[in-house]
């Protein structure tokens, strides 16, 4: 039974949605009216209840143990578990959801197996993150950037070597829907030699693919570039959330610490690596001059079809738009191929230390720019560090978020012959500051 | 009963102990022949085994309580208690271990409860680390590595406004006596323009004071400056062990990565506040010209009594010096008075933006160089990047850290009227590249 061959479930909702058709089944974890937070697949406009699955009988051997490690609230240790567990679950899934399952009636005759997403459902982390590294593989966003600060020469010159990239805070990554509190810092004013405190005065979102890892090294070994798609969990959207005033003061010589750790925000949909089997490409070739990889960076497999074809998009709502009843405005719309190294890649450099990798750490991609208007994954990037204010509907004009704002990150594969899937969305509205 | 009245130990080897006097008391977690970790007590060359006194009832009240949350092999939760109960577990312990104590006997007739530290006791982490901040708050290391760099201008501009930290990695951080295995990275050769893939050729280390977080914060909330010092759970030695020519490439634009992440070693024993408590010191008055602190980082508790007297040594030890039976050379004497900023101004600074803190995490405070030879705390500074090598007694030169070089760190708190304490070894050995 492969993907293709199954299009429709019986969940009907589940047909043709945006986001979470039959094709796609992430994973995630969430709770009901304050009860234990517990696992869950998405399916159309519903959750199915994993662990209500699993007390049901519904499943047995590979898929039974897979679905039995989902248990508890985190789903570390189904990371852990790797492919052969996610693909047996996953294969379970798709006879138990698709339309003329004979399971139809037995799942409907046990009740509360499928929980309407919309209504008491919360989600929460899908993980216990220990460990939260962010990369910097936008290359475009990477030159968008280094242009307003060195026109000739915006990319740095370990940056075609390196997949570039530092560690972040793991405390403060939050699910969709958690409002964002305006950080308060030190900035240094124009023209000034003296920083003030204060609220945040360009606070900045960031377009960003998020990589949850699965299986794990001991410290000293290394992953390399030929199995480090073996140690990948799944993917999310992420929102690196960033004080542009507080960064250009704070972050010289050792990189963003407070501009970026007061709230990540990401997806709570852990979408898998089969789900987005048909959306693999080739890595870009490198233009004319660029180097190839280091060997330990190379493989032909990862070259062939390690990257994706995701369309990224990024949505603005304001107070003002809420109240007029206005549509979101789209900030961004990019796409996961501006990636200038693949996530193997990341995932190999980030081990070729020895640092140990564990299920559950959590890798953002670095802001995913394209190169044109209307494709920067940032307010940074789109009005140029404040000089070109956008204009919108209601009226109003934005260099960066005000208070009110709300960001809405959402993804799409698309591809002829095969279903749409999505990622949920990843939400946040910005507080004023306390 | 005060730390001054009570100078003996029935534990006779805690009389005049280097590290573990009846005034110190750390806190740390121990397992015998594979057992499961627990919590126990170092003193003199023994662990007071904190369960086993548990079992036996020789605690009650309050500091029952506290020894309670300390099962498990995790000291977080007795981290998060905060103050109140270390302070009751403390005087409980005095009043067990004192000489003369009426519980002596008691102790004894239970059996198994001191354990002699050097024989089968294996140290672990003393807990649960979420997430680990290394700042930058040595002030003449800061100026040493910036004069490598940029003679004229070894500080930049926001040095004296900013305790300047960094997330490191929480997964590597290992106790004391773990190898340290030679990392591999991509390097800039000299003159060169493309790097090369090797075994790292400048290992270094960095001398650090640990700081372990206690109670935390909600995210969105700030620790206000003058409650930072209930957020401290202790103390510990650390080393930021560092792949210099690794650093060089990969550091611009967002800091050190691979070149740290491949193990921090740190002292296991947790020093507590109440232990360092005769040893706390002034704050050094800024130099004429340097800024005051902007207000969130100025207390005057904090500026009195905020800082430490805590002397820092680095020796090491190479197989050679092994073989022919040398004493370790000193490579570094120095002490906690050249921090820049208090610990509180971290805690402060650190969750100013609404970060959270847990408890269990953990702070590092950048190297603790001295200005004068001798006291620098890193092998880059003492051969300034290699162009001066040390001679060891061996006949043996070292730029940087050879396969089998030991480096062990150790810390001690001295006054006239009061017992001296330490925090006992930091000790790793370096191991060949895999």
């Amino acid at each position: 039974m492969t993907q293709t061959s199954i299009t429709r479930s019986w969940v009907t909702s589940a047909n043709g949605h945006a986001d979470f058709p039959l094709q796609n089944l992430p994973l995630g974890v969430f709770s009901i009216d304050g009860g234990a937070p517990r696992s869950g697949v998405a399916i159309g406009d519903h959750i199915f209840d994993l662990e209500a699955a699993l007390d049901a009988g519904l499943f047995e051997g590979t898929a039974k143990a897979a679905a039995e490690v989902t248990r508890g609230g985190q789903l570390n240790a189904f990371f852990q578990a790797g492919a052969p567990a996610r693909k047996a679950l996953r294969e379970r899934l798709l006879q138990l959801l698709a339309e003329g399952s004979t399971l139809h009636g037995k799942i409907e005759a046990q009740g509360a197996k499928l929980l309407p997403l919309a209504a008491n459902c919360l989600m929460h982390l899908p993980a216990k993150i220990s460990d939260y590294t962010d990369f910097y593989v936008g290359i475009e966003h990477a030159q968008n950037v280094g242009k307003l600060f060195r026109p000739d020469n915006p990319l740095l010159p370990n940056y075609k070597y390196v997949p570039i990239g530092y560690h972040g805070r793991a405390s403060t990554i939050r699910p969709s829907g958690t409002d964002v509190r305006r950080p308060k810092g030190q900035t240094l004013p124009a023209g000034q030699t003296e920083p003030v405190f204060g609220p945040c005065a360009r606070l900045d979102y960031e377009l960003e693919l998020g990589i949850w890892i699965g299986q794990g090294n001991e410290m000293g070994d290394s992953i390399a570039i030929g199995d480090a798609a073996d140690h990948i969990a799944g993917f999310c959207l992420l929102n690196d959330w960033s004080a542009r005033d507080i960064q250009a003061w704070e972050y010289q010589p050792l990189g963003p610490f407070l501009s970026k750790s007061f709230i990540t925000s990401i997806s709570p949909w852990v979408v898998t690596a089969e789900a987005l089997e048909p959306f693999r490409r080739a890595q870009p070739a490198r233009p004319q001059g660029d180097p190839q990889p280091l060997p330990y960076l190379l493989d032909p497999r990862d070259q062939a079809a390690g990257a994706f074809n995701i369309e990224l998009e990024v949505l603005l709502l304001t107070e003002a738009m809420r109240e007029q009843n206005l549509p979101a405005h789209r900030l961004t719309l990019s796409n996961t191929r501006h990636m200038y190294w693949t996530v193997a890649q990341m995932v190999a450099h980030h081990s070729v230390n020895g640092c140990q990798l564990q299920a559950g750490d959590l890798f953002g991609s670095g802001t995913l720019s394209g190169p044109e208007s209307g494709q920067f994954g940032s307010l940074l990037e789109i009005t140029e560090g404040g000089k070109k204010p956008i204009e919108l509907a209601s009226g109003e004009v934005r260099k960066f978020l005000e208070d009110g704002d709300e960001i809405i990150l959402r993804a799409r594969c698309s591809r002829d012959g095969f279903a749409s899937i999505g990622f949920g969305e990843c939400r946040g509205k910005v507080l004023p500051a306390r």
